[in-house]
């Protein structure tokens, strides 16, 4: 990371150029047509400059992403647990991330194989491998868990963000199940009830209990 | 579903149209760029013919990638198991479902947060159910578990399938972690190894056996 460079303009028209302006300026454009739209030509407009002065901040649209990424990061409410309350302090945290990614139309699948390096993203990390040192996660597993929860929040904002216009009603996806050839499916047709009552927020809880009850199984 | 219409065309020069064929051509040219670029105008110039043939086997262009996606579902390599082994067969099954999405680029995009009620995801469902019935899961979640297998392997495949040309190095991972600030994130700083360790294949391995041991703890 670069030192950030002073700006030398300012005066009483434009406010002066800083990451946090640029990064600000992205989140406004992102908020009206989601992050996919967002080019570097469109932030400068926006910022009443051209593309070459965002350069001085940022290398390239993927950092630009990155650090509006870790804005959402350093942003998620961290829940404190104890070795009784880890695990349910976990997912609350898990919870919150996915609420943090899905504000910003687009932001879950830039967090979706990024790689965090970024300070948000460590913060976030710290706080889950000590949530999983009080519960006695050994070292490896937290390790490996911190990076299969950051893929559940990322990939469950990617769902909820994406719902396209001829999404099939959930009444609909049962119907379809329960009308499938038994014959070939005969447990799809047994389980359609189950495949599709639970809503968003019940499938994510499940998932998360799974996920976090599988990290201390014998 | 409607019953596919009957091609006019036909003769030696063109191959007649089918949902078979629209399919296939979508898929090569996803191949070549990626599905994200394929536009049923792109698909009707390679079948020599226009957009408007098209809809007459396909609503729109959300449908045509559903069952492209469907097509890759139906080739998933399904892997049996008995009460023994079903943890393995299980785990297996999802990994032959990643691989059969990393196969298009952008399939992995159109999998994560689709409803999948075509034969090919029925059938991989199916054959899960019928797993998780063997080892013993009660049916409301393995339900819930069929649709987690299944965002996790859409997940993964997003995340292998888009190595951004800037991508940071594992090696730069774990030195940015190792040289992170020590007093604000003592646990990243010591756990930089473990972070950045493991390969693609061991974090899947890992992902797997917490979820599917998730299912089954007391």
């Amino acid at each position: 990371m670069r030192p950030e460079p002073v700006s030398r303009r300012g005066g009483p028209a434009k406010a002066p150029l800083s990451r946090r302006a640029i990064v600000e300026a992205t989140t406004e454009l992102a908020r009206e047509d989601g992050l996919a739209a967002v080019s570097l030509r469109r932030v400068a407009t926006r910022l009443e400059t051209g593309p070459a002065s965002l350069y001085a901040y940022f290398e390239n649209r993927e950092q630009l992403l990155a650090h509006v990424l870790d804005d959402a990061y350093a942003r998620v409410d961290l829940v404190d647990g104890d070795r009784r309350t880890w695990r349910d302090a976990l997912a609350a945290t898990v919870v919150n991330t996915v609420d943090a990614l899905q504000e910003l139309p687009g932001l879950g699948s830039v967090a979706l194989g990024s790689v965090p390096v970024l300070p948000g993203a460590l913060r976030l990390a710290d706080h889950e491998l000590g949530l999983m040192e009080v519960g006695g996660v050994p070292a490896p597993r937290a390790a490996l868990a911190v990076d299969l929860l950051a893929q559940f929040a990322a990939a469950t904002a990617v769902e909820r963000g994406d719902p396209s216009s001829t999404a099939l009603r959930p009444v609909d996806v049962r119907s379809a199940y329960e009308s499938a050839d038994a014959e070939r499916f005969p447990r799809v047709v047994r389980a359609a009830a189950a495949l599709t009552g639970p809503d968003a927020a019940a499938r994510r809880d499940f998932a998360l209990a799974t996920i976090i009850g599988g990290l201390t199984r014998r």
